[in-house]
């Protein structure tokens, strides 16, 4: 099985990731996210930088009410409990329902066979994008992701495969990217993945391709990394530079920066 | 119905926030906060930057005896759960009954019934000021907050209105002020609100009088926000610049850069 | 009762430190954190910045296969609640029956009696290390950290005491060592003293010694806050600094500044 991409697709990401970011800053999209306690306050702030309107809450009496008022949830599957598991399913079954667009990020579902169940029961609701890095989707799928193994499972679940990792692959049944942005000094900031998810997730609010969405996504976060790193001491620093970066980032930086085949 | 501040109420404001945060400075006020999952870290880096003494519990078998010991206490209602639920009553009743001053943030009341409904109920329960935005106000009162309706609310529930936006407003059944400190990219960072309401609850455990506490701690947090961006590259170096501001304020730099009218 | 350090075994303290940076660097050990909700994503981007691999779930029916796999065992017994109070006793008796070292972190025991004697029972669990400052001591042992109250109290419980405050004292039954590093203002930045369990427990990680390992996560938190705070404006740029230094600490910086007797 080969993946059909027409190169043209491939090429027209840059704009479409500029066009993403121009939207979000024009129209606030309000992205609703259930993540978890370690990601929350760097997640919102991604969002805030990037010119969304993030809502973070949990609770369960409250949650269906912030997702249907919505552009697009994020479900972050990190420090689960009782009270997030709840959550999380009273808000997939309303975005299902209003018609939400929403994307899953199933955190360590390799090291946790409790939460790799509970990630498979969701993936029912039609998430549109599944955000996760190569452990993760081995664990899932039963396979490393391989070019076959990608189209396959997007094709089978009917979602947009977005496997993070030193280059980043974007693929849905008939459609492949793969973006060599970013920088590896990322890796040693905590819910970097999880910024990664709420900006594509902020990017299908805006884009309903999810294919676009998500590799717009991808490429504005490792663009906005890339950027922040040149100048970072360390990951102190560059957690709060990729702030500044999104904040400032303009077309033309994207279009000269991006790598995506 | 006309407010009637005494002019010179006013304009003693910007001493009075130089005041308070010498004194927070020398004597380290305990400050205890229930908030919101997001906003626990910079809430708590922005008391400790001020110089009080944060605590942050929300354990229902401990939050008596941290509020019982504490000068002040701050209720935000963010990403509220059963526990905080509970939490948030044994607080304020312990709060009334201790004379333990304390401060309402009710987070997103126009976003959700339920959360409304039970900040209603907590305000029997005599918070001295209730800090919130125009849409939040609008749920509470039912009604835009023009100049009568912060003076009949605040008057109605006997406490202090401190309304933020471009320009805050704070205000008591006779005397109202506004404060045009503060920089727009205040609103890309997360926590911002609250992050204004822990600086007012601190003041407000050094004041007693809670219109001048209130007051104080917006022109603090404005003008700790409008030194920060006038260095910042966007809202990271925002964030922990209006840290860095906050520790290192002086009396001179209040008194030139406060616009109170 | 008198302590009976050698003087070499102090001495080799600075070159234990550098070690045990160069060994976490190269085998990035797996630390699993059972902590609060305001020091989570501080604590998880220390570990990062230091080169280790953390993981923070506080799931019931999660964390025990997280401990399982990990390399060490952090417990901060901070915002406690009824979850991540089951948590810890599961994460505790997996980690005793697995051999996985683990250090407990007893925040604010002074404040809490319920809190204190929850500690209290987890110590039967054998942690390695306790890592607490002078109130909190007092309010577990009975009796204010004197040199011979530290070494009765570690040889009563069989683990070191790591005591921090303006000089460090990192003592078990027979050694003794005194820690001057660190500045003042890291008072300032909420989840330090966490920070400083958490390079502890990473130590733990890969030296098989408690006294050494403790001592050498207390050295390391100490230079990275000195060599932070001699670039930073205030806390906020300290916070962040401390984990670029960590990041960037090299042996030889270790072995000038370490003030260790």
């Amino acid at each position: 099985m080969r993946t059909l991409t027409n190169p043209r697709e491939a090429a027209d990401l840059p704009a479409v990731a500029a066009d993403a970011l121009e939207r979000i800053r024009k129209t606030r999209p309000r992205v609703h996210c259930i993540t978890n306690a370690v990601a929350q306050a760097f997640t919102a702030n991604v969002m805030l930088a990037a010119g969304a309107d993030p809502s973070m809450t949990i609770a369960v009496d409250e949650v269906a009410d912030f997702v249907a008022g919505a552009n697009a949830l994020l479900v972050n599957l990190g420090t689960m409990n009782p009270e997030r598991h709840e959550a999380v399913g009273i808000a997939v079954e309303e975005a299902r329902e209003g018609g939400v667009p929403w994307v899953l990020d199933p955190v360590f579902v390799d090291r946790s066979a409790v939460r790799l169940a509970f990630a498979r029961s969701l993936i029912d609701n039609g998430p549109r994008v599944i955000r996760l890095n190569a452990g993760e989707f081995t664990a899932f799928a039963g396979t490393p992701p391989d070019e076959t193994a990608c189209a396959r499972f997007a094709g089978g679940q009917k979602l947009v495969v977005a496997l993070t990792g030193t280059t980043d692959v974007v693929a849905d049944s008939r459609r492949r990217a793969a973006i060599a942005n970013g920088d590896a000094m990322m890796t040693r900031v905590t819910a970097m993945g999880c910024a990664g998810s709420a900006l594509v997730t902020t990017c299908l609010a805006v884009e309903s391709d999810p294919w676009r969405a998500a590799a717009a996504g991808l490429i504005l976060i490792g663009i906005a990394g890339e950027v922040a790193a040149a100048r970072a001491g360390g990951p102190g620093s560059l957690a709060y530079g990729i702030l500044d970066a999104l904040y400032t980032l303009d077309r033309a930086t994207i279009m000269e920066r991006a790598r995506v085949s």
